[in-house]
């Protein structure tokens, strides 16, 4: 999907969520465990009530990894779904991958070409043989880790290098990257006001923020700071949307949750107007 | 497995090779094509060849992963193979790996429960809550990425960070985790003159060392900076041994290139006693 294209489907559907598909077993509602793939059929209902409300989806590749291959077979199944019945939606592999050259040429072929997602998450700890394999995809996202929203991530992100914290020389490097218009970054929420000398550093790129709800950012500092002319912002949730309900009225109430925020979401588009 | 059962392996085996088991269907022998599982066919053929000549073995998760479910069926059965029939054979799952801590618990059930490998590569750049997860298992351990062997690791890795290069900071900050006595680290060998800095702040700790051969390593430099009392390094060689012929003869042309340098690692042994 090329950039331009989300940022008319963020003014169509005036949202700029991010579902996070991060399936749990033990903590979908139980009726679906009778399931043959319960994994498959949760993601299902989440995206036929949901789809219409935000823009991009996200399932976080550990939990499907965690069931092996079941997992991995209800993963391809969730992506074949939404390219098949939501083509406009952008679909991100929450994966965090990060290797050599050779290797993450390998990744990039099984996350964008086997199973089609439109963007990857990646980490940048091993640089610029590991990053610029994936940006050699045409109108595929590289995602790359940037302030993360976890209390690790003033372990070394937020040291400083050449007197800026580590996440800004990630920034700053990643633009030399060959292909580095493909490059998004990853930015917690729960720092919004980090966003500002962010933007100073990458005022064009998409910033995808996790952390709004469950971990305590708030959407409007994100917006405040974060906001750029083509919005510029994909604000994740997941368990505050997914989880919403664990009775059979699931999925409507998971909806509820994600229009309450595609709601706020369409009130600050309005105030940059 | 425990540090102390890897320790005795190594002189039992008089080596501490690794090979990696980096398995691409484009570069092993066109025969085995023909072969139902042909990853798993030639990983078999390796093991059998090998098993004698090292302690370890670590597959690149991302070869796998690039094949889809069959490459994850692989991965299953080539574990599952090296668990049942060399338990004690150390097994390394170079996956790279790193999120936030329910994440991170996800990805070490994966591959330490689901999998059954011993160990696994972990991506330090999400810090402490990233990285304990994985160190909560008993006899599994977290081989942390310090200083990797590619020309990317210049980008961040080396920056000075509070005056120490960034790697150094991470094997500082990492002996503070909860069960850091768990940790292993990921120390390029094209880069052995720097093991002499790191074996000061990490003396005790086992170091996985890439790099040798295919990329331009010296074994020797290698010992020389790098060997602590308990041997302390498992030296990985994947292209050099597993690629060493396309014929019906590559298992045997793969132990005689483990071979050779297991009798190199057995030379360096000798010169410590």
């Amino acid at each position: 999907m090329t950039t331009e294209h989300l940022i008319s489907e963020i003014h169509k559907k005036q949202s700029f969520l991010c579902i996070g598909l991060d399936t749990d077993l033990e903590k979908i509602p139980p009726h679906l465990l009778e399931e043959e793939d319960a994994i498959f059929a949760f993601n299902k209902a989440i995206i036929d009530a949901t789809h219409h409300l935000c823009v991009a989806y996200k399932p976080n590749t550990a939990f499907y990894e965690a069931y092996g291959i079941k997992g991995w077979k209800a993963l391809g199944k969730t992506i074949a779904y939404l390219n098949e019945n939501h083509p406009e939606i952008f679909t991100i592999a929450d994966a965090k991958r990060g290797d050599i050259g050779n290797t993450s040429t390998r990744y990039a072929k099984a996350f964008f070409e086997e199973f089609g997602f439109d963007s990857i998450t990646i980490a940048p700890y091993m640089g610029k043989d590991s990053v610029e394999p994936f940006l050699a995809f045409e109108n595929k996202h590289t995602i790359l880790l940037a302030l993360t929203s976890n209390e690790g991530a003033f372990d070394f992100q937020t040291q400083k290098v050449d007197g800026v914290p580590l996440y800004e020389k990630v920034l700053q490097t990643s633009l030399t990257y060959k292909n580095a218009d493909n490059l998004m970054y990853v930015v917690g929420a729960t720092k919004a006001s980090y966003l500002a000398e962010i933007r100073k550093i990458v005022p064009k790129s998409f910033l995808l923020v996790p952390g709004v709800g469950a971990q305590g950012g708030s959407l409007k500092e994100v917006c405040h700071f974060g906001m750029n002319q083509d919005i510029g912002l994909l604000v994740n949730s997941s368990r505050g949307i997914i989880y919403a309900s664990k009775n059979r009225d699931f999925a409507s109430q998971a909806a509820l949750n994600a229009e309450a925020l595609q709601r706020q979401m369409q009130e600050e588009l309005k105030s940059m107007d």
